[in-house]
C-alpha cells in the first residue's frame, strides 16, 4: 500500500483508539478498556504511576464507578507514526457527575494525554499513556471517594 | 479507487457533515440543517421521537431561535463504513445563551450523537440520530420556552 | 500522488496545524506560535486587527503570560483544499485560568476560528485567522491586564 495512505489509516486508528478509551470509561466497559493497551501498559499521573492493565482499570473503576455518568471529550489530537510504533498528544475535558454531591453535582478535569503505542496485530495499543492536568473546575467531592 | 482510501474518505466525509449539522444549528441556518439529512429521516432523543426532516427542523428552532448564541462543540467521532451505509458515535457539548435570563445566562447540555448514514447521489446523509445526554449544568431557564 | 490521497493528507495536515496553535498558545512557545503562521499573516479578533506575526504573538502573550494555565480545546474542523491554498472552520473553547484571581479563577472563551491557509515550502501555514465569540462565561477578571 501506498506509504502515505498507511500513515493516514494508522493516525485515523490512534485516534478511534483514543477515542474509544474515552468510551470505555464513559460506559464503564471495562472489557473495552483493557482493549485499549498493551500487555503490559504504564500510566503516569499528576499523582504517581500505575504499571500493567489490572492497575489501570482498579484506578479508573475507583474514579468512576461510584459517579452517576461521566464524559470525557477529546479534542486537538496529533499523531506522529515511526513504522510500527508512534506517539500522540490530544486535550481531554472530562466531565464527572454525581447528583447529591456536598457542594454541587459536577467537577471537570482536564489536561492532555500523551501516548506511546505499538502496533499490534489486533491493532493499534497505548503501551505508556500520561496524564497532565490543566485545569479543574467544580465540586472536588464529586470524585472524592 | 482503493478501498482503503474510499474508507478513510467516507469517514472524513461524515465527520464534516456532523460538524455542518453543528454549524447549521448555530447559524440558525435552517436551509443548512435540511441538507444533513435523507428524505426520512428520524430523530430520537431522551424526551421522544421526531419523524421527518420539518419536524427535526421545527425542534432545532423551537430550541434554538429564542437564543443569542448557541455552541455545538463536537469531538470524538468514531465511524464504521459498510459499502453505502455508515454508523458512527460523537460527543456533543452544547452551550446556550441568552442574555438576561433569570438565574444565569449559559446551560450546557453534554451528550453524544449516535448516527446511521447513507451516501446518496448528494453525499453523505444522517437517516438515522440517536441523541442521548450525559450531564447538563447551569441555568435550564435560558432553554425554556 | 492520487488527488483524493493528497486532499486528505492537506486535511490532515491543517488539522494538525489548527491543534499546534493551541498547544503553542498553551505551552506559552511564542518559537512554536510563529511557525503556524506566514510572513504577513492577519488576525481578525472581536476588537480589531492584528498585521504582522509580531503583533500576533504580542497579542497572544499579552493575553497568556500572566495566567498559571490555558487550554484551548478545538474541534468541529472543517477544511477545504483549492490547490495550494486551503479555507478551514474550527470551534475553539478556551478556559484561561489564574489562581487568586478576585471572584474566581477561570474564565472561558469560546468561539470560531476561520482561516486561510497556504501551502508553503515548509508545510501549511495560516495567512488569515479570523476569531468570533460564540460565548464567555466565568471570572472575566483572570484574563484582565
Amino acid at each position: 500500500m501506498d506509504t502515505a495512505l498507511a500513515e493516514l489509516i494508522a493516525k485515523q486508528e490512534i485516534a478511534d483508539l483514543c477515542a474509544n478509551y474515552a468510551y470505555a470509561l464513559d460506559r464503564k466497559d471495562w472489557a473495552a478498556l483493557r482493549e485499549c493497551f498493551t500487555d503490559a501498559p504504564v500510566f503516569l499521573h499528576p499523582g504517581g504511576r500505575v504499571d500493567g492493565i489490572d492497575g489501570i482499570v482498579d484506578r479508573a473503576r475507583g474514579a468512576l464507578d461510584a459517579l452517576d455518568a461521566s464524559q470525557h471529550l477529546l479534542g486537538n489530537i496529533v499523531v506522529e507514526v515511526d513504522g510500527d510504533t508512534a506517539q500522540s498528544v490530544c486535550y481531554f475535558q472530562a466531565q464527572h457527575l454525581r447528583a447529591g454531591a456536598l457542594g454541587g453535582d459536577t467537577y471537570i478535569i482536564a489536561g492532555s494525554y500523551t501516548d506511546r503505542l505499538v502496533r499490534t496485530p489486533q491493532g493499534w495499543r497505548i503501551s505508556e499513556r500520561v496524564q497532565d492536568y490543566l485545569w479543574r473546575d467544580g465540586n472536588r467531592a464529586v470524585v472524592a471517594r
